[in-house]
């Protein structure tokens, strides 16, 4: 995913506005940690409901600033709403406070230990989801759910979108009878730095581009205090497509990939952006070419997002990248979808670089041997997908082995775009898919994020959390003396 | 904890040594990686028993070149070997691996997921442990539980200590089958740099001073694909008496604070630094005073620490900070303790870094409300220790708040140093205690500081990891659909 933040200087409105968004964060941290942790559960329901009611209100608003069409904003606004019921299920299960009881043994004290919220959090929204990954996407739920205040950096190309769903998420928060400072917003342009480098805040999650992500990195881990940064940045997505997949269903998997391609424009972190086929593929290629050549111009989501697609594609013109359809982006900021191709060897460089837009790379192997290599050289990735005939299992399995070392999901069939929320969900990966490889930023592990853990040695009860009472008033799964009890 | 890993340009030497044990624990990892976790556990367990085997060996060396006592060193070797069990204990009962299914349902996709190895990790080993912290220490066994690959830089102060040690680890290696270069070492001074900037490594686990942490954590950071880089580095773990506590049992607690001040020299990192004290409390500083004015010179650990030591004690001179006790360092680099009283206002600056010796700082407090910003101004703490009476409890409570954002462990009585290795413990705590406050270098959980997750969508049995097919041969607890099975 792409965006803009800035790590200029920032400016005087910049630094206001950073200084009175931590400030009240700190204070309203306060309260939220000491809440119990089924008050955040129902909070997070609460927002979901609010998002949910105000659709009408947020939807046209998000259609007319990032040009995506309704029916796919109206599914991400649910999206939006189930991921915070997911982590309101995810708060009041309690597994995640990964609570541990160590009774006295052999004159040894006694230990109890729970995962605590980290503090206040910044934000970063994305462009490509001004709901899902914006002011209440899976960051703010996770954070919130974790016990964390949050303080957004929204996101220049839907400002209206933001003020609008903030505007739910506080009508939610006074609801519930919690301060709305919980979820504070900064908009400024220069804003990012300086709210990453805020003595107050204390850890950072960030969905956009690589070279956003990585300045916002290097601002937290050069603090006089380091704070985890979690950034998810940048990912090719390689699809393998095995010898007899390509034979038996060139129509049904042309088909598949040239779709993932053209939705929602490209603009998507998870598009295949490099597919690996076999070289007598002649009939998937030109399946896929035909489809995204007949498809229609589509919007992008902003001048910037697509002039720099436009960049993108111009870098790999060269002798070894053959066009295969006639792929552009015109004056009205809309893109036909690009299809190239180079050969294995030449699958380096700028084709090996995101291409945030419909486009993709096809390159074709002589054997399935030699695909490790290349997928080693691509570094880590969010996903990398294998389309395979039942029988090809054996010949697959080392190439797997690598994939599950470069990336955070590993798909058989299907395509990556459509990240399921759930609770087995990883989107994630080694750099530069993300600067956190123990890190998700979707599903029920997200929460992990924001946590980290006390242990209580010899306390009496009364000083001790709920969670870790000889008889918790809201019971969860714990381990006791290495036993784990669900 | 200190020790000296230098951050220089590294020599000819470093860079060959470096290069050789990298290129072998790459190779070597992809072995490790591939074995069934209940072959890592015995791995574990055929690590401990050798280095119980060859305790007549290393008990010698490393108390020569230690200077710490035989009783001290043969308790820490039984900790070594009992933490790798423990380590075999959390691999055989699984979950660390955090296995999670997402059956297929409303057409979304299915998901399975668990957590996998990092990578290459490079442990640098502490000076004041040299077994638990050390070749063998809880960093080794914990990262080989996770099935990560180990290249140790070894510390300068027990050079043959560290060989004795690698040499029965790397018979247990062969004796499982498992190649001996799943744990190798470097040793020339100026390799540490050299070794977190090698692209084959994926995380570094560090214990030692905050300044050779920082430098290593600033490396990886900095590296073209940045990794997470552990340090526990710098604590001085303050101990609040309340005073009913201090009147009720002065004896009691100032004998148990002045053993924790004095054992191994006070060159532990959880020694109580800092201790904060009702007014009255003339008696409790009377016993610490008397105890720690009588007990013997101990060795230091080396010139190197006994001079830096001595630095820290001069950098307190000042008209605010009061000597109670006539503590030094010998021309031997042995020193008697040293006990200071400031007041709660000038307890800032030098007094509030960590003095790797046998010292502390006293201030008095008129009212316990003053305590919770004077903790706040401490920083990040591995510990805080509370000593109260039954009825103190509502009046500690507010200042256990502040401990509990400031620590990865509060105490309530005893004192924090004898670190359990237990399930349960956290060994962290947020800047400057350590690097990444999501995190323990004791205990279980500190397996997942060298873990990622990975989750396969759609993918046949065959190609599933045992731990996330339907019936796995070594079954263990799992998330089936969002309900853990234990």
């Amino acid at each position: 995913m792409i965006e803009t933040h800035d790590a200029f200087a920032p400016s005087t409105a910049a630094l206001v506005e950073v200084e009175r968004a931590c400030a009240a964060s700190a204070v309203s941290w306060a309260t939220l940690r000491s809440l119990p942790r089924l008050r955040r559960a129902e909070l997070l329901r609460a927002i979901a409901a609010a998002i949910r009611e105000d659709g009408d209100t947020i939807l046209p608003l998000a259609a007319e600033e990032t040009r995506l069409p309704l029916r796919r904003l109206s599914a991400e606004l649910e999206r939006t709403a189930a991921q915070a019921e997911l982590f309101a299920a995810v708060v009041s299960e309690g597994s995640y406070l990964e609570a541990a009881i160590d009774h006295r043994r052999d004159g040894l004290p006694e230990l109890r230990r729970m995962q605590v919220p980290l503090g206040p959090v910044a934000v970063f929204a994305a462009g490509n989801f001004p709901l899902a990954f914006s002011v209440m996407g899976g960051d703010t739920a996770s954070a919130l759910a974790a016990g964390c205040s949050v303080v957004i950096k929204t996101h220049p190309d839907h400002p209206r979108t933001s003020r609008a769903v903030l505007a739910s998420v506080h009508r939610a928060l006074r609801s519930t009878g919690i301060p709305s400072s919980v979820v504070a917003a900064v908009s400024d342009p220069s804003a990012g730095a300086a709210l990453v480098a805020d003595p107050r805040i204390a850890a950072g999650g960030f969905t956009g581009s690589l070279a956003g992500g990585r300045s916002l990195f290097d601002i937290a881990a050069r603090r006089r205090h380091p704070i985890p940064f979690f950034a998810e940045m940048s990912s090719i997505n390689p699809v393998i497509v095995a010898p007899k997949a390509a034979r038996n269903d060139p129509e049904g998997i042309g088909g598949l990939l040239a779709d993932a391609i053209l939705g929602s424009a490209g603009q998507l972190c998870t598009k295949p952006g490099v597919l690996l086929v076999p070289e007598d593929a002649h009939e998937l290629v030109d399946v896929m070419r035909r489809r995204l050549e007949i498809a229609d111009a589509q919007p992008m989501l902003s001048p910037g997002i697509a002039s720099r697609f436009a960049d993108r594609l111009a870098s790999w013109q060269s002798e070894r990248v053959r066009p295969l359809t006639s792929g552009m982006v015109d004056s009205n900021w809309a893109a036909t979808a690009t299809l190239a191709e180079t050969t294995l060897s030449d699958l380096d460089g700028p084709v090996l670089e995101e291409a945030f837009g419909p486009a993709a790379v096809i390159a074709r192997y002589a054997d399935l041997k030699s695909v490790p290599p290349v997928l080693e050289r691509m570094g880590g990735q969010l996903t990398t997908t294998f389309h395979l005939d039942r029988e090809e299992i054996e010949e697959v399995r080392p190439l797997l082995a690598v994939a599950e070392v470069m990336s955070g999901r590993v798909l058989v069939g299907g395509v990556p775009t459509g990240v399921r929320v759930g609770w087995a969900m990883t989107h994630g990966g080694p750099y530069p898919a993300t600067t956190a490889p123990s890190s998700t930023s979707v599903g029920a592990a997200a929460i992990g994020r924001w946590l980290r853990p006390v242990t209580w040695q010899d306390a009496p009860q009364e000083l001790l959390p709920d969670e870790l009472r000889d008889a918790p008033r809201h019971p969860l799964p714990r381990r006791v003396d290495g036993r784990l009890i669900a």
